[in-house]
């Protein structure tokens, strides 16, 4: 029968890749759909995702594939089928609200597994769309007790990614490593602008013209993970820091849900400390 | 007790009405919180906005604020409570959602009466949030009978606003007309340009690299009333219509609810077929 | 000795195209630099941009590229060279200028063979730039007679592109059929909205929040061909349309300039009334 | 005869500030063209920008305003002439460039006195437009000895503003004490981002997807004076460092322009390290 899947190469860059990989596809008679290539040149790294449609054996057609790539090639073939997602939240409720609508309406291409909340806040909010609700405090305990909690209820889940929307504590080390290139978090500014605590209110100290918002992967170091998606809303002098924070939560929503729509796509390859978008 | 105010104007231009004006609101010992005016010279219109606080008979201030303005001047002295509106929906979830969020969260700064909808689709969504929905099919109807059941259904309500949310029905003369000012919409373009049906295939067909949307004021001529809100998004090649209708969602729904808030802020002035928002 | 050539390959889609154009390169030794395609599905039409460097004849290329794509392709092995452009204004220095300082740093990627005005105004501007200026008044003449005169004067130079660079008449069908895809025109509004005379002034009249402007291939059809590039820029009620006018300029050259890149780099397609822009 | 001024009132704040300055205008008959107030409740200070039309003199309406404001009040009653500016620049011509486009088409509303370069390569673009050029190299010269030449230029002229157009050297404590609130210079980044030398270089390696453009008044910290205009651009994973470098020239050169504008009009206040923008 007819299937479709997404092809994710990443490998040293070489002579011919390009013709060798098509040469795969063409000998199994598959279509391409959808075709974008990369090369880092800095650091001689190609990257190409496909979209193939046609009559295959998945197993059969990535040991095609590997045996005309360079040894360190990383490989993919992806049938499309929904992602599972888990969502750690805080008090706020526009970057939740805006996931959990695109959910109720199937427009969000991933199934949430269950919202995890340091806060009690907005449990009322995802029970409304029948999505189960942990409410994990984190009063009088260490940090590091906090997230055992938290990554045991994680652990019971099957899961692609977990998102950040607006998940208000510092992830530990140990947290961040346990879940490599699979936690995507929404930080309310122009990255690297404002790093850290509050930057709405350092945006209004500084008096710039023009605030943000980054979606990144979460790695060891605090707002520096690769970034995936940003986007920016000018400001003026009649704004509070208080109505910059307001003014900023639409563009904070639409970013991540940018975001987790590229990533859900399979659509972005992480390369050291940066992303590639196709 | 000290109150707060906004304060509308709308006159004939004239010599002095900053002073006079701010002569009533000094005399009265009354704060300026905020102030903002415009002179439409080619009309030789005077547009002002002040908030105020202080201790004042809302009634008599109005009466001294008419005293010293031209006899065609409209004013409003608002004291700030949450607005009233009522959403109007057909089968798409994004606008609604947004708005329902906002709601949900207590950051629309009104209060959901109802929502209608030509179809049911949405109706689970709705009630999710405990708000009433009324679904008034369209079929084997007139669509002056249609309408007179909405409107029916309506003026069971006492409300400031209608909210076309993603409302696909044009709206008759009739309708228009009984809510002069008070019926909001969202255009999936960004206005004039792809009037009517299907703007996103119009726009795929144009080959444009921008798409847009815009919130207007409902006026007797389709899709031509006062804009008070546009933004817009880059396209390219790659995306076919329904990808452009996917893509155009989010700035959709930011639009109108961008748009609503300035309306529900008292912030918007009809200036014939113009906007001047303060 | 080592080449390097952009190879543009556009024709009906089918099975096998990149792998049978890899094949060549690779068969060739060549390096692929970049490589985009696209598919365009609604017309099932392949388009490919490639950039190559080895040692390659570009004969023997274009002909191993032929054998292998369908009979209607339109195939092109473009080693990169200075492109000749002649540039067409009217009174408006501001998107000529941008081009003036652009060839002045040798950043333009073309070389500007000489500059005609349907007015004076501009001479002296561009004589600055020791660049020949014509000077072909359309006063007490016909359209026809005009355009003759002007055609007279371009058809003395060797040439790839007409920019014109606010150039204010509209071109007859003999002018325009004369130069297939090779006029490219900045239109002062964010196409198709406001076609057509003073876009501004309809702008302002329509009380738009946000204009534009627009840069297209010039057809038979005034103001209707391919689409390069787009940009808009806001505004709101206190802009009458002079000032808008004024703020428009620099999205005007900006616009254009952008553009005029991208065609010269071989970056643009024309397919049917859209553009691919690689 | 009827005149024209901008008066600009900066003071501590206060009840009726509005009304007795209005009352000012209104008791010599003045029209009010333009008009707008701010008043930064942080630090309880007042700030208006009026346009005023009518027979009034100059000294009298300054007095009289000083009669009813604080008295640390800061006004200023400008009549509109053009301003005189210095530009300073290095090597690179785009920003340059466009000012220059702009002086020769009386687009700028300042008359350039002279461009100072630290290199020579702008001399023929400056000369081209018949504007004197100052080479003045940094050779062999400790800094401040370098700055002394250069102080010794400009203070040969009488000027508004000095403009650094892509003057890549950092100045002296000194240098920009002599000038308070007058020098106007654009950071290829959207500061506070990439502070410091190459921004490009640093953006890339950072892998953010948007770059920007800010302008503003230097002050005693590098890169740290009152923002004025910022502006950003998408970018991507394509682009290498230099590539962003010429991506973003066409972003600095318009939000320098831009600032510039806002300056030259007198619609900037600066408010401690931020502005106000009217």
């Amino acid at each position: 029968m007819e299937k479709r899947a997404r092809v994710l190469i990443d490998c040293e860059d070489g002579k011919g890749l390009v013709y060798k990989i098509s040469k795969v596809f063409y000998d199994r008679d598959l279509n391409i759909d959808n075709n974008r290539e990369f090369v880092d040149k800095e650091h001689a790294r190609f990257f190409m995702r496909t979209v193939v449609t046609g009559l295959f054996d998945t197993e059969e057609l990535l040991e095609a594939l590997k045996a005309i790539t360079p040894v360190d090639a990383h490989i993919r073939v992806i049938e499309p089928k929904d992602k599972k997602i888990i969502l750690m939240v805080t008090k706020e409720s526009h970057a939740l609200g805006d996931i959990l609508i695109r959910h109720a309406d199937a427009a969000l291409g991933a199934k949430i597994e269950c919202v995890i909340g340091n806060h009690d806040t907005l449990e009322t909010l995802v029970r409304r769309f029948d999505i189960p609700f942990f409410y994990i405090p984190a009063n009088d305990m260490s940090r590091e007790a906090h997230e055992t909690r938290v990554m045991q209820c994680i652990n019971e889940f099957e899961f692609d990614y977990i998102v950040l929307a607006k998940y208000m504590r510092i992830l530990t080390s140990t947290f961040v490593k346990a879940y490599p290139q699979k936690i995507i978090n929404i930080h309310h500014s122009f990255l690297p602008a404002f790093i850290g605590a509050n930057p709405y209110k350092q945006a209004y100290e500084r008096g710039v013209k023009i605030i943000g918002a980054t979606a990144h992967y979460v790695t060891d170091d605090l707002d520096e993970g690769p970034i995936i998606a940003q986007d920016v809303i000018p400001v003026n002098h009649r704004l509070t820091w208080r109505d910059m924070q307001r003014a900023g939560r639409d563009g904070e929503k639409i970013v991540l849900s940018r975001a987790l729509a590229l990533v859900l796509n399979d659509r972005v390859f992480v390369n050291g400390n940066k992303t590639i978008i196709f």
